[in-house]
C-alpha cells in the first residue's frame, strides 16, 4: 500500500569554497587530469568555514520557500547525515538553532545509517507522516567530508565534496507517495568502509601520531564495491516484489554518488541507460548522505523528474547497507 | 488512538567494574561521603575493555531470550544511543556484527536525540511496527559515558555510568501499546550540555592542550534545568491532551535519571510520590539514553510494573529536548 507522503520542497547549499580536479592533481603531485580520471570527479565544495548547522538551515530556508510554507509550518526536523557537528547534541537541535527557532519546541532529532541516512530517515518518518503525528518534516542531509579525508589514501579522498540538501516532507493529498521501500544490513562488510575513532571506541583524547589515521576515513573500495554488486540483484528483487512494477518503469534512478566506476557498472547492471540515471559526481563529488537528495535536487531543477515519474532512490552505505525507496514524486 | 506495539522482551548489560562512590571521593581528595551527598549516586558501572556493541550485543541476547524469540526472528535492529562506539559505520552495524549476524541483511541504523534517543527511537519505530513493516525490532541503548568525563567538572562527572539495555518491540495483540507520545525541542538550551568537539566543528584532528576540554562533556546543570522545570507543566498538558489520562492514572513513572536532585523535584512537580516514580540513580548513574530503559528494566524485574500498566517513559536530554510517552506494558 503506497504511503501518502510528498516531496513538496526541496533545497540545497553549497560551500563558497569550489575545488577543481587541477587543485587536488597539484596536491598529489601528479599530472593534469589524473584525479579526474581515477574518480570522474570534475569539481567538488570544500567548506570555507561553514558548519554543517549552517548549511543545513541554508538549505532548509530555500526547500521551505520551495515548498511555499512557512518555517512555522515545520513541526519536525530530522537530521539524516552521516557526520556530526558535534558530540553532543545532535545535529537537527543545532539545525533548528540556526534557523532562530530557539523557542519553538519543533522535535529534532537524528537518524545515522552513514551515506543512507536521508533514505533510511525518509522512510522511516513516512510512518509517522501517514499516521498523522507529523505534517511538514523538515529532512536535512548536510555533510562535511573534507575534515575527515585522509590524504594518504587517494582512492577514497579524491572522492569526496561536502554540501547540504533538505527537503520538506509533507502529506500527500494526490497520486504521490511511498511505492515501496527496503533496506538491508550485512555487517559482514561493517569494516570495508569506516572511521574507527571518534566514538567512545577510540575517543579524541588518545589522538596522537599513532593513532592519527584511526580518525580518518578509510575505505576498501574494491571489497565494497564487489560485495556491493554482489548483494544488488537479490535486494532490487525484493524492493520490488510488493510492487506491479520493474525496473523499466522508473522514470529516473536517483542513485548515491559513491564513485563514477562503481555508478557505470550498477547502472548497467541494472539495464538502465545514462537518460534515466541521474549522475553528478563530477560536478560535486561524493557528499555521504547528501549526495541522493542532491541527485534528485539536481533531477528536479533540471526538470528530469516531474510530478507523477516514479522514481528510485537507491544507495550504500557503510554498514555495509544498501537502501532504497521507489516513490511516486 | 493506541498504537498497537508491545515491548515483549527486556535485557540489560552493565560492565566488568564498579565504581563505589568512595573511590570517587578519593579520586577528588575529597572525605567519604561527598560524592555522594552531591549527586545521589552510591555507584555506577565503567567499562574496563567492553565495547558499546558488545553490551549492545549482550543486553540484545538478553532480550531475544526473554521475549521467547530467537535472533533470526528480528527484522530491524536500532541503536537509540547518545554516543556512538565509531564515527563511521553507525554502531547498529556493529551491534549486528556482535550478535554474528553477518550475513543476516537484518537493516540497521542509528536514532540519536542524546539522552532521549532510546524514547524518540521507540516512538518513531512505533509507527512502522503498526503499518506492519517491521515484526520484532531490537532496540538498543548501550552507552559509554566514562571515556568523554571531564574531571575538572565534578557537577558532571560525578554523575555518570556506563552500561546497555535492549528491548524487542513488536506488534502488540492485545492492549499494550503506545496511547500518546510527544516531544519537543528548545534549541534556546542547545549549549547547556554538549561536546563540542568530536564532529566536523573540532575534528579530533585537532586535539591538543588548548582544545581538550571541547572533547569532554561540558554541563551547565543549573541553566538546564531550571529551562526543562520551566517547559515540563506545558510538555506533560500536550502529551496527555490527546488521552483521557492524567498523571494519575500513571502506575509508574520512569524517568531519565538526570540527577537525584533534579529527579526530587521533577517528581514532586509532577505530583506523585515514590513508590510511583522509578529511582535508580544510586545504583547506576547516569547512564545517558539507556537510564530510561534501564529503570524500565529494573521496574519489571523488580515486579514494580506489570503487564496491563499503565506507565510514562519521561526524559530530558541534551538540545534541549523533552520526550514522553505513555504505553500500556
Amino acid at each position: 500500500m503506497k504511503r501518502s507522503v510528498k516531496i513538496i520542497g526541496i533545497g540545497s547549499y553549497l560551500p563558497k569554497r569550489i575545488v577543481k580536479a587541477e587543485e587536488i592533481d597539484k596536491m598529489f603531485s601528479q599530472s593534469i587530469g589524473w584525479s579526474e580520471k581515477k574518480s570522474g570527479v570534475k569539481q567538488r565544495y570544500y567548506v570555507d568555514g561553514e558548519t554543517a548547522s549552517f548549511m543545513g538551515a541554508e538549505a532548509a530556508l530555500q526547500a521551505v520557500q520551495d515548498a511555499g510554507i512557512s518555517l512555522n509550518d515545520i513541526d519536525c526536523i530530522i537530521s539524516g547525515s552521516g557526520t556530526m557537528e558535534q558530540a553532543i547534541p545532535c545535529t537537527a537541535s543545532l539545525i533548528q538553532e540556526q534557523l532562530g527557532l530557539h523557542h519553538s519546541g519543533i522535535p529534532s532529532f537524528d537518524v545515522n545509517s552513514t551515506c543512507l541516512s536521508f533514505v533510511s530517515a525518509l522512510d522511516m518518518i513516512s510512518y509517522a507522516i501517514e499516521y498523522g503525528r507529523y505534517k511538514n518534516v523538515l529532512l536535512v542531509s548536510s555533510e562535511i567530508s573534507s575534515v575527515g579525508l585522509n590524504w594518504d589514501q587517494p582512492e577514497s579522498s579524491i572522492l569526496f565534496g561536502d554540501g547540504a540538501v533538505a527537503i520538506v516532507l509533507s502529506k500527500s493529498h494526490d497520486h504521490s507517495g511511498i511505492i515501496s521501500s527496503h533496506m538491508e544490513t550485512h555487517s559482514l562488510g561493517a569494516h570495508l568502509s569506516e572511521i574507527r575513532g571518534g566514538g567512545t571506541k577510540i575517543h579524541p583524547k588518545f589522538y596522537d601520531e599513532q593513532t592519527k589515521d584511526d580518525f580518518l576515513f578509510d575505505m576498501d573500495g574494491k571489497a565494497l564495491f564487489k560485495l556491493s554488486f554482489k548483494l544488488l540483484p537479490s535486494f532490487i528483487e525484493t524492493l520490488f516484489s510488493s510492487t506491479n512494477l520493474s525496473i523499466k518503469d522508473i522514470h529516473m534512478v536517483i542513485p548515491h554518488q559513491a564513485s563514477a566506476s562503481a555508478m557505470k557498472i550498477i547502472r548497467k547492471k541494472l539495464g538502465v541507460d545514462e537518460s534515466r540515471f541521474m549522475n553528478i559526481i563530477e560536478n560535486y563529488g561524493n557528499m555521504i548522505a547528501a549526495s541522493i537528495p542532491m541527485a534528485l535536487y539536481e533531477a528536479i531543477k533540471q526538470g528530469r523528474v516531474n510530478r507523477g515519474d516514479t522514481i528510485l532512490l537507491l544507495g550504500t552505505s557503510a554498514g555495509l547497507s544498501i537502501g532504497g525507496i521507489v516513490l511516486e514524486y
